[in-house]
């Protein structure tokens, strides 16, 4: 079995990559909740969907999130009744978001609707959303006064609503501390043949992941079985706000910055072969360089990175 | 001011009619909510919507319910997660009840909401729902034994998810006595000019409003200036479930029946031309007969049957 700590985009397609080298019934990914959010009452978990729809087959993978040829109509009539519509929730997608509240209002649990999600999807790795405690990711930033204290936006706000352009001045998990990892998780993390850190954020996917009781201690005491991938490539990310959140932050904004983060965690890390450069430096830290594409163009460069990071740990 | 008891097709027809006749401003709707229902964790009342709809110009007029053009994505993705799908709710439509249902999780009333949603849609007659209170339609029949008793099926399961199949036994109107009448809804009945009974269903869609504390006296108190108009043409309605309540409930399934039902209420009766042979009959219960063309078609004929009725009262 292979565990995958993942957020959305850049976790969704590694996994997809996976499910191609190994069986999906082995794969089991434990995904980011920190960006969860409600939207005109009903509970959006948009990294966990976004993993579900691309296992499924029905993600929209020029965008990378929602589900493919999706429209939005009833976005479009929500801003007729004057509603903050800068959340893009296509019509089909919604369903999703329905069910998921309905669920939890009828008791049950986020990893539950999850499972269930994923079924109605054919999904046969299994999908876990980290925690089914209420973890939420805050940027601090330089914003004006919010509701939500001096510049502090919960995740969405900041990437979504805001376009991530807020100099960040900090980042914080609420509840994480006393949110427990979902049922299955350390399990996973004990059990596993190996553990990837997709190429996801690793500060707001990865971190909030992180951030639970005995999860960063689960990796380290198996750091010889966990690879980590970078998502900043020459220097850039390639979706926000990885780049932003590294900066603001005072990490390094490259992959040599990521493997600070993962240094304690995993022995073999993945960069990109335009980061060639750093790998003396990689190397310095006690981590394994692996070169590899690590731009997810399409299906064969998805396979190609998990064959890639799987064969560095085997 | 005009004052119209409504149900959802036939009377958002009239009511299309009648603010062709006279301002808009002058009429007040008071709208049925006895078919109210719960989807999904959402709060649908289809009345008060067809009316608002009609009203607003949006309604899909072919149907007579819903959004025009709407799409059905949301349902079709719903029915993939092994839900209900047999009342038809379309993506723009959603956006109605998504709003309707967080505007009542924030206390408020649902009369409150409907003014709210006719002021986006540009309304500018008053659409009333009948009661802030909860009122439900509830249809006896001889369907197989369900969760809600013997046969006892709510209205939009026995005419929609059934097609109204089911031979009736009974019908009442839970919490009518209870409930009262929405702000607004007595004081209308007491100073309207006229009061006009849409050719609804008498039963399903006029009887909830008649069975509120109060209304059927303010009705008989005034029924000089009351017409009624049936929505039974030739033995038969347009829709169903009219024709079947009627039956079922004993009564004729033609114009007098309708007005045996309307005779304490309304002095003038309207009926359409196709049942001139019944005049004699309805003049005999106490009612002035009216004859129309109550198949409103198109705007033309909305407008005529509008302008009858209240020629006859005036």
């Amino acid at each position: 079995m292979i565990a995958v700590l993942s957020g959305g985009v850049g976790g969704s397609r590694f996994l997809q990559g996976l499910v191609r080298v190994v069986p999906p019934e082995e794969v089991v990914a434990i995904v980011n909740t920190g960006d969860d959010e409600e939207f005109f009452g009903l509970y959006v978990s948009p990294d966990p969907d976004i993993v579900t729809y691309a296992l499924g087959g029905i993600v929209d993978e020029e965008r990378g999130w929602g589900v493919r040829g999706d429209t939005f109509r009833w976005l479009e009539a929500m801003r007729r009744f004057g509603h903050e519509t800068w959340f893009q929730i296509g019509d089909r997608d919604l369903a999703t978001h329905l069910y998921r509240t309905r669920r939890l209002r009828e008791g049950a649990t986020p990893s539950q609707v999850a499972g269930e999600l994923a079924e109605r999807l054919g999904v046969r790795a299994r999908v876990l959303p980290m925690s089914d405690g209420r973890v939420r990711t805050v940027v601090e930033t330089e914003a004006p006064r919010l509701p939500t204290g001096r510049g502090a936006l919960p995740f969405q706000r900041y990437l979504v609503q805001r376009g991530a352009r807020d100099r960040v001045l900090g980042l914080r998990f609420e509840g994480a501390g006393g949110a427990r990892p979902a049922p299955g998780v350390l399990e996973a993390l004990r059990e596993a043949e190996f553990i990837l850190i997709a190429p996801s954020d690793p500060l707001a996917s990865i971190g909030p992941i992180l951030a639970l009781p005995g999860v960063r201690e689960a990796l380290a005491s198996r750091r010889d079985r966990v690879a980590g991938v970078s998502p900043i490539v020459a220097g850039r990310s390639l979706r926000p706000p990885a780049a932003e959140l590294l900066a603001g932050l005072g990490h390094e904004v490259s992959a040599l910055g990521v493997a600070r983060l993962y240094r304690d965690l995993a022995r073999v890390f993945v960069l990109d072969r335009e980061d060639a450069g750093l790998t003396p430096a990689v190397r310095e830290l006690g981590l394994e360089p692996v070169m590899a594409d690590t731009i997810m163009r399409d299906a064969a460069a998805k396979e190609a990175l998990a064959r890639a990071t799987l064969e560095a740990l085997g």
